[in-house]
């Protein structure tokens, strides 16, 4: 341990070593409940890819676990210590090193936070759509690591689809190049997508090609009643079957809306059992809105209202936004699950869910990047209660087969990490299981990047 | 031998399984140019995943190497025979499995022709855009095995943006499914990434989701003269940083107008020293054409001509399509190149190209989808003239060099096969190399999946 402390600072100036406790206690974990953490040997904050590379190397010939993290604002705790492990925080490299308006692309490091590149890129009249609920603390690296989505993926995609090229630092510390710059490309297998996702088990993701759009028109969004979930969901599925591009379609369901005015008091109708959400940034965004908005009232809306202007859409957002802080506050933890079905299933997801909840004496309140069939269904419960802890994990495992069920997917945006490993399991089967260890084991023959994360 | 026809026809109609050596001969090769071909020892026209499976058990067990084909109009030479082989030919497997409006996805085998989804889903009110030139006959299977681009591209983006879920046969023979049928899905490394574009190297695609949009107002197509090809890429350049998002943007050179106006008399400009064709699918396209139009007379066009229907806008987009065999016509034979540089790069590719092509003599028209940077430079030479072939070999790596040294990438749709094998190595590097050949190793323990394909 000690000859670990010392030969990484060899290579990295002492600042960025910690061994204090009680910082690297801060280090320990990231957002998600009921996931182990361990203890650090030590947390480091290199500020070059060649630092980087050092950490790595040390690593390997130490055979010392790294955990890498970006803000530690992930929900499955796949940013989590393991004991003795080195924790390689990558939000000291934070530049952004390029933009560029007619290539439209940017090119950062790992720690640049998303809100940061977004607006940077913005002043140039483009656009980096991925927007996690957490935009204003987690980094892009992080986002590159969980394959982050957020509310403009209905119209915009989730990160993968913005990630053209990428420096890795391998586990023996060798540098990999993947990807390009170009628009398109298809030169060999695409090992840029690999690690989209791959929650820093393959590699050290140390420079970040990215795309971007041009900036849209700003978006008009409209809230609409339902007096079912059924009835919200039949709107929803009209309007992506009849051809509308809403750049956010969400929906909140009433223990949502009631939690966002508990905490918040923003004036959501709190008789609605059903609150739908759409947007549009469209050159003529009011048209679009109205379209919608007839589905909507076709398909049982009891109200339409459509925002007049650019503040009352963001008064609407913010709403959406405080849904999760909302429902924690209700009885002081959440479990946030994340399973994204067919959107035609989306009725059959939240119905489910409302059983589920029933059946264990629950609180879970749902909202849903609902264009996408990605549902968050929240379990609201008293942590220092274990019976109701205990049903909460069920419920929550209950969820996820049926979301398997109903042709879904365990996770459409937060990741497996610690949370969801046996599950991955049971979505991949054997052998899909199979290739993924494979590929594992091509990147990490020691099996020292973030073990016990992603894999049981 | 004798052994390996009659395993194969123990899980295979019989008429499943081609040994006439004049009908296998018709199996032998792809459309590129230059790239060697044996002569294989049996095609085999599976109709099912099972008789797929069964074929890979056999070709694991006997030891015989499988190449994998579409409808062979592939130009990188990825589907040519190997001596001894098992051609496997996917063009039975047909089948459209399912459209669905709601969920935007359709489900298909390997074997369905592009164009005959294109349309199905159009029935639908619905849209696949991946849209190669070949797109008349080249299968979906085809199109995941090389990542195939098209015009559409540069608003729409590569097959690989359309490819959700795999059902992959693998070497052994068992049944690998990737991916999902969700619109958002992180479960796990992107396995269904890895096999777009992986030259059939890696499994057997057997089905597919492929993501749909919903179907886009008709396009309405510009055409532009530029007294150079610099003025045309400044154009370019502009109409990119300006945040437009044409639905195709195409650059002809001159002797691409020429070839097209010599095979076919369509009346385009015989003066030009280059053509931009430039659409819009947006809700007015007329608006859109006029804007861009402007900032082509800006950057020097002498001419700006928008089309007046959809008439005339396919009359355009016919001729682009002609250029291709009308390069072929011009001396016989072509080595079509498929360079992808940063657009901003892509006046110095075109003049770059120019001056590769004064320097060995030869006559090489340059066809681009310019919106995305990937330029065609096409060789035209007489193959029986053996210093010409030569010349056209030696100016075609020239041309991939110097795409590299711009910061691009060899192949920006077309694939590496075995025409740039040498090539890929170069791109990406010993340890991008050593990191392929490991995933390879995962899949295809022994080598058996279209073997000297993609690495030399």
């Amino acid at each position: 341990m000690a000859d670990l402390i010392e030969t990484l600072r060899e290579g990295l100036p002492s600042e960025a070593v910690v061994t204090d406790p009680d910082v690297m206690g801060s280090y320990a974990n990231d957002m998600a409940s009921f996931c182990e953490a361990g203890t650090p040997a030590v947390v480091v904050l290199p500020r070059s890819v060649e630092q980087v590379q050092h950490v790595m190397r040390t690593a390997t010939r130490l055979r010392v676990p790294v955990v890498p993290q970006g803000a530690r604002t992930g929900l499955s705790g796949a940013a989590n210590a393991s004991d003795g492990c080195i924790v390689l925080s990558l939000v000291k490299m934070d530049r952004i090193l390029e933009i560029n308006p007619v290539d439209r692309i940017a090119v950062v490091e790992p720690g640049v936070v998303n809100a940061v590149l977004s607006r940077a890129v913005m002043e140039r009249g483009l656009y980096y759509p991925p927007d996690p609920s957490s935009w204003e603390q987690c980094t892009i690296g992080g986002n590159i690591g969980t394959a982050s989505g957020g509310l403009c993926c209905v119209k915009y995609g989730v990160t993968a689809e913005y990630v053209l090229g990428l420096d890795v630092v391998l586990a023996d510390g060798r540098l990999l190049k993947t990807g390009r710059r170009t628009a398109k490309g298809v030169a060999g297998y695409d090992l840029t997508r690999l690690f989209v996702g791959s929650e820093g088990s393959l590699g050290i993701v140390v420079r970040a090609v990215l795309a971007l759009k041009p900036a849209p028109p700003e978006q008009l969004v409209l809230a609409a009643e339902f007096p079912s979930t059924a009835t919200a969901s039949d709107a929803i599925c009209q309007i992506m079957e009849r051809g509308h591009t809403p750049s956010l379609l969400e929906l909140m369901d009433r223990t949502s809306v009631h939690a966002v005015n508990a905490l918040a008091n923003m004036g959501l109708p709190d008789t609605t059992e059903a609150l739908l959400l759409a947007a549009f940034d469209t050159p003529d965004p009011a048209a679009d809105l109205a379209a919608v908005g007839e589905l909507c009232t076709a398909a049982g809306a009891t109200e339409v209202v459509p925002a007049e202007d650019a503040a009352e859409s963001d008064l609407l957002l913010q709403a959406r936004r405080l849904t999760l802080p909302a429902l924690e506050a209700v009885k002081g933890v959440t479990m946030i699950d994340d399973v994204c079905v067919p959107r035609s299933r989306l009725a059959a997801m939240i119905d489910g869910t409302a059983a589920i909840a029933e059946k264990y004496g629950l609180t879970i309140g749902v909202v849903a990047h609902a264009g996408d069939g990605n549902t968050h269904p929240t379990v609201c419960f008293d942590a220092s209660d274990p019976d109701e802890s205990r049903r909460a994990r069920e419920s929550f495992d209950e969820i996820m087969a049926l979301g398997l069920e109903l042709g879904g997917t365990i996770t459409g945006e937060h990741g497996v990490g610690v949370l969801k490993r046996e599950w991955l399991a049971r979505e991949l089967g054997p052998v899909g299981v199979e290739m993924q260890r494979g590929i594992k084991q091509v990147f990490d023959p020691l099996g020292l990047l973030n073990p016990g994360k992603l894999f049981a």
